[in-house]
């Protein structure tokens, strides 16, 4: 069953762990063939994803999946030694992974999973992995200034960044029970757009008309009451994330679109170490996307991801 | 419209030159849409392919678009400047370049042009391409040394290694008209399934009873009588080539499955070439497939047509 | 005029920016042919450098270039439009990009500029570079705890790592005229030694028999009055260089053989521009070293100094 | 020992299969250090190795090592478990694998086999390995035309390539005496120099005042006489590298530095089985040289040998 107005999910196939569709979903509902004509002696391992994140402004978006048929069995999944949550923006969402350099439209087909670091990271560790990420959102703010489009304001819900009706009404903003899964690594990647509204007119609230926004000095440098005001979310926001994962090491990402708050982000985190007494959290930059890296709509391609998820990797199989 | 037995289509989309999905076609009649919500303002480029090839061993296996629907028109497509025909095998039709390496089905979706050398060479020097390609099809056999399965028999027609009624009744089996497209070069890749004959049972016909089939002398060595017929129906299918396409560049590859044939292809090349004068014919090898760089089914996976078509097309560049 | 005891100086040679030879340079002196027999009508570029970095353990090691000797005419070399200071430890002196990966001899023909990042980098952003490296030394102290063996200790002479009679007659340990060459870029790559040295037992002085070192806590974390006195050694020494090189961007490099201190150097470059204003300084983290980049004496090697390169080349090309 | 006129030679070292040093050796005697200051109690393997071809065109041109000297002992080296033979032409013995690219001197230091095939080949397949190769020399004529510039002339002698009066003192005319060392394989590369002479003028003897040289047709083809005249020579020294080597798999290799002589070649080696009945010989073409993978002078660059070696280490790990 599948809804929405704008934003059509897309879904990718994996068989026994090898790319094998990805396509279009539309409403309002059908049945999709995952495989068929296989030698039925032999075990299937089927993987199938969303590739689209919970779009927050597509209240009717949504794939619900029924059920499955097939003229075998279904047997239990091996469980993954190792267990990953991500929590981003776009670049989590895989934005820009798909579609040709130049385009820019802002569009479902070109985000997706299937080309992300996050997956990429998960597949090389092992490791299931989860996602909680919205293109456009920051720690303090979204791009355009927006206040609302923060990630820590719908982390604790099931999958808040949908909050219309509909998936209200399926339980997206009910609170997550972090006590069912808890991962052996929080992976943060934030701070991208926070940085990017330095560089936006104010945002105006369409109800309150209450303005908000970040400002540059003259001197181009950055104002640092908003400064001040990002690195107390941060620390904000790893007390939550530590509250509800008491055990996981914390990794704070950033860089594969510019560095410029990179030590912004890090006092932050000194600073939530010295409040805290935490030392099971850490801070490294990934690299940069570059021309020769970059993909669609501006975002970091394919390319970058595999750059970033060999970073990762390396430093999580460190850790682990 | 589609229909299949046990072969189902499956088709790949490009929009502005970049991968966007593949999927599975399943029967009867359905409407596919290839992008939405893109900016209205800007010229996209949208390609649709069939990954499978004419399947000999499923005579409903078809796939008819009956026509395209949208809300912005339809404008001319700039011509590439070069035609290429490849003619070819399995290894022409993509087999093995989906599915995990020790997947062994020999089924629709493990097929597909997207990964495929002929296509990577075809975009590397921005030219049109066609394929004449059926797996398991030979110069003179099939691989399991069925007689019928060879392509100068069929490379005539239409569509011809589908016979059956359906086809048929489409055209599939009329002649074809070489006068309305002429390529800059034929590239011929055949010769691995004659190869493999070699190392399997003697057919027989299941009509006529007839047995048939190559074979090995005592001491491993191929039996010089089926070698010389070999290469007789290689000097008589290059003259069929030439035939239709009296201007082009006609290059044989061979080697992505192993280098046995290759000094008898190349005899029978230089016979062709004493009785006929034409120099505008070469013999080039193709790198070899290795376990680093195989697909499914045995077959050459993504990196080894990579491989090969920048061999082709480095040596294509200098030509044309 | 060459001299040593122990630590052998190397030498290296480019033409036209080839690389063309690495040799070992002995005792007491002799003429190189660096080349012979070419078109006498072409301008060659010739580049000639040390490959060993001064040696603090050997004050005998030195060598002296008296002259050149050649049958046409030198040539001005055109300048490089940009300028760039690295200031390191063994990783900026390449140590480990010779040699195979399981051996342990330190000695001078693993060392050298190379196979450098250092040297990457210059060449990718067509740069003039110098350096300003010993291995083994830190910011605060040495890997061995040694606290004499700090960079910030020597940064203000020509050549002050070697302080042995010789080279101090030569000058070696005479103040720096920094004005005479001034920087674009001051890239710091410092603080894996001051990492090291909290795993090596305490340091004695060999004359004054104090006893010094890093310790860390029972939990295994870094004892935390020790990263106090590292920070402040950082803001220090920042301070130094940016007196120096009043306008060079600086930036602080680090992670090739571990994050560990990434926090606490950004700390410190935090408290920095805290107490100075200063904006035109940065901090990234380079990928770190893995078996499959490793090189001899469990340094870097070739691959690790590659991809470091292209992720600080990346950084200073948006810079600069 | 060493001496020379125009030609110098060059010398390679490797310790424990790293590579170390690159130097030019010049006359008249001295003694070089490979290595110094390593732990003693270790075993090392140097390997040392001459990088420059024998040179037919500077008869002074010598390189004898009188002797070793150290304060260890020298331990047997163990057998490699394999052993090739490579003959060949200019990109046998890598010239243009060092120097830039636009460089276009015929000189020594652009030679050698630290970046070749043959050895890059060699070292996958832990294999010994011999040359026989001069550059500009064919198997029926020099790339000038000259047609004492044939490697079948020279094979079954010592070092034949020099002729003059200091090597053939030493012995490099005499027969060498295949019995002492049997190779697996025989890797022949040539038919390069043979093509390039169709493009160049007749040649002129000096002494006698001969003319002979090959000819393009009107229409750009090969003269067939020329080419029946090179073919005959292949089979020739088929049979004499046969004869000498009765148990090595022979494979011909071809078209680093373009294809045109493939099926002409391939031809010849059909007439050589057919004449002989011995199947033990192959045919393949090596991936052409690009501007992506060119050295200096023209030649193969260390890119593209890296190609080729791979091309011929997966077929010969098929043989072997």
């Amino acid at each position: 069953e599948v809804d929405c107005e704008t934003y059509e999910p897309w879904v990718v196939t994996y068989i026994n762990d090898a790319f094998m569709s990805r396509q279009m979903i539309l409403p309002p509902t059908g049945s999709l063939c995952l495989f068929r004509s296989m030698d039925p002696g032999k075990v299937k391992n089927v993987k199938f994803f969303r590739e689209l994140q919970a779009m927050s402004d597509d209240d009717t978006c949504k794939l619900i999946i029924k059920g499955f048929r097939c003229d075998g069995e279904l047997l239990p999944v091996e469980d993954r030694p190792r267990k990953i949550e991500f929590i981003g923006d776009s670049i989590t969402s895989g934005e820009g992974t798909y579609g040709a350099t130049p385009d820019e439209d802002w569009i479902s087909m070109y985000m997706g999973i299937s080309r992300n670091y996050a997956k990429m990271t998960a597949d090389a560790l092992n490791a299931e992995f989860r996602l909680v990420s919205a293109g456009g959102w920051g720690v303090l703010t979204g791009w355009d200034n927006n206040p609302k489009n923060n990630i820590p304001s719908v982390y604790e819900m099931v999958a808040g960044i949908s909050k219309g009706k509909a998936p209200s009404e399926l339980g997206a903003t009910k609170a997550h029970d972090f006590s069912t899964w808890q991962p052996d690594v929080c992976v943060i990647n934030l701070g991208t757009n926070d940085d990017t509204s330095f560089n936006q007119p104010a945002f105006t609230d369409p109800v309150t008309g209450k303005v908000t926004g970040h400002k540059l000095n003259a001197d181009g440098s950055y104002n640092e009451e908003n400064i001040a005001e990002f690195k107390e979310h941060v620390v904000d926001f790893l007390k939550v994330v530590r509250g509800h994962n008491p055990k996981a090491h914390i990794v704070w990402c950033y860089g594969m679109l510019g560095y410029r708050l990179s030590l912004s982000i890090a006092d932050a985190i000194n600073t939530y170490k010295k409040e805290t007494g935490d030392v099971n959290v850490a801070f490294i930059t990934l690299p940069n996307t570059t021309a020769e890296t970059v993909g669609s709509h501006g975002h970091p391609g394919e390319k970058s991801h595999a750059r970033a998820a060999k970073v990762l990797t390396e430093y999580l199989a460190d850790i682990l």
